[in-house]
């Protein structure tokens, strides 16, 4: 694709594709302050904020569809709010934009904003905009959480249950399938692609929050994240026949195209939430996941024995690359 | 000067240089998880928030002294927070390292990301790191302030007085000494480059508050930000014998360098107030400058007719260039 030089002025980027994100918040003054108010109405609540940067050529490229990248931005800061056992309230934007981001882009890349912000109701409170080589977009998101409550992320019994939510892997073999241009079925190829392109966070942190010990959306696949979580303080024990996979997941590692188990693992961008949780809380998180009609896997157990430990359902051939995580 | 690659490990920079940038606040779980809890323990305030980003060969240079960097994206937030009339509560850093920096420079700046948080009292709430290709920090600050405060950037009345705190266009001269290599007193030269490359902020935003219409940093030259104020809804009268400026910047329009009270008027990076108050308040805003020992001088007003008007003192061959703003 040829790109030409669009140098839109930041008035027109602000009024023409942003300030529609707004929701027509008071505090937001629309856009023409140098900064926002944040308020919580309701005593009853804290904020809880994150922030993750997303750049060019690292998790999105050039090519990429606006609305993709709209995605990406929005997913990895939602899911850490989910996994705070938060709500989300708002968001600052910081976008440092090369030259060839022009009007379509983004249109079709507030659009996308402006869709999430419908979905899970919370609205831009501000930002800045600056000028770059590459597109970098640094976003900050506040959820709010009951004052009382704590989602820790490092908390833990030993015995303590594992869960998953959602399937694990899909993103990691859309950017396999895009990787290494694999052979596949075509419409087996778009749905993983489309996996890795729009990742969606999961919204039930608020409800499983005060089940959980502790609770990390899965960003850098399963086991590194479950790591972060052990912090090599304790170990855990994996069933491997609990992990969830999507039938398309399956008939891929079964028709051994280059991506196993393994790599599903440990591959990234899942987004989906990990929940350690007392045996007690088993029948109450089996209730949420029906109710909210979402998958959530017990995949193991917290154990005193360090490093990460698969039951007899382990293929050694498969997995001699995880000793080092153990 | 040359510079090597270094792959320092997130978890090193984390916990060498930023951890103890956290002052052991709890919500930051020290800097464990991919989120913090930020919370007002009075329920009489609000927050205000702000975000700018900074980046290499736009507001700074690779060669730049790091501390020189953490001064830049420190000021040009806490004015903004200062400028909501609000005190400096936490704020989150984005940073996003090429492979020069290095253990010196992670030391020198986070060292003055320190100083600035123990003379304003604020701390590091959690962040976010990437590589990059050259240097871009982003940084959201948040600030608190009285639930019933509201401080505005476009609200006036015809006839309110216009000031300024601080001087004007100290930080611009150190700039045009840098660009154009101005033979100047070796000391003249030091003091007007420290103006630029270690701006500060005016804290006097929360007291001065309550007796302003509207209040704006000025971190685009004087005029800018005032028909920022404005928005060409009405106009402003200026007396040029009362725009502040140092004993050093005199002698330097003085002395005639290409250097004239007009750029001083347009260059950005005060980081001093423009605040627009009722006449009422005059005794007030007096008393706020003694006390503190802060130059805040008026030095206009807001009139009904728009653009930048200046008083009889004004020496047109100075000003031609301003017919644009009129």
């Amino acid at each position: 694709m040829k790109y030409q030089k669009n140098n839109l002025p930041e008035q027109e980027i602000i009024h023409q594709y942003l300030k529609k994100l707004n929701f027509n918040k008071k505090g937001t003054f629309n856009f023409n302050n140098d900064a926002a108010y944040l308020n919580l109405t309701n005593n009853k609540y804290k904020f809880a904020v994150t922030t993750d940067t997303i750049s060019e050529n690292i998790d999105f490229f050039k090519n990429d569809n606006p609305k993709s990248i709209a995605q990406k931005i929005t997913t990895v800061n939602l899911s850490d709010i989910f996994a705070m056992g938060a709500n989300p309230h708002s968001y600052l934007l910081n976008l440092c934009l090369p030259s060839y981001i022009n009007k379509e882009w983004l249109k079709a890349f507030s659009n996308q904003l402006k869709k999430n912000q419908l979905k899970y109701n919370y609205y831009l409170l501000g930002g800045d905009l600056s000028k770059s080589n590459k597109l970098i977009i640094s976003s900050t998101f506040f959820g709010y959480i009951n004052k009382n409550l704590e989602v820790f992320q490092n908390k833990f019994n030993f015995n303590d249950d594992i869960w998953i939510t959602g399937n694990i892997g899909e993103s990691k073999i859309g950017l396999e399938i895009l990787k290494k241009n694999i052979l596949l079925n075509k419409n087996i190829k778009k749905y993983f692609i489309n996996k890795y392109l729009y990742p969606t966070p999961c919204k039930l942190g608020p409800k499983l929050a005060k089940y959980s010990s502790s609770m990390k959306d899965i960003s850098d696949g399963l086991i590194g994240d479950l790591k972060k979580i052990l912090k090599n303080k304790a170990g855990a024990t994996i069933n491997l026949k609990n992990i969830p996979l999507s039938l398309n997941a399956k008939k891929i590692i079964n028709s051994k195209i280059s991506i196993n188990l393994q790599n599903l693992l440990n591959g990234g961008d899942d987004y989906g939430l990990i929940i350690i949780s007392n045996p007690m809380n088993r029948k109450k998180i089996e209730k949420i996941s029906l109710e909210n009609k979402i998958k959530i896997s017990r995949i193991g157990k917290i154990i005193q024995k360090k490093g990460i430990h698969f039951d007899s359902y382990l293929n050694m051939d498969n997995f001699k690359e995880f000793d080092h995580f153990c």
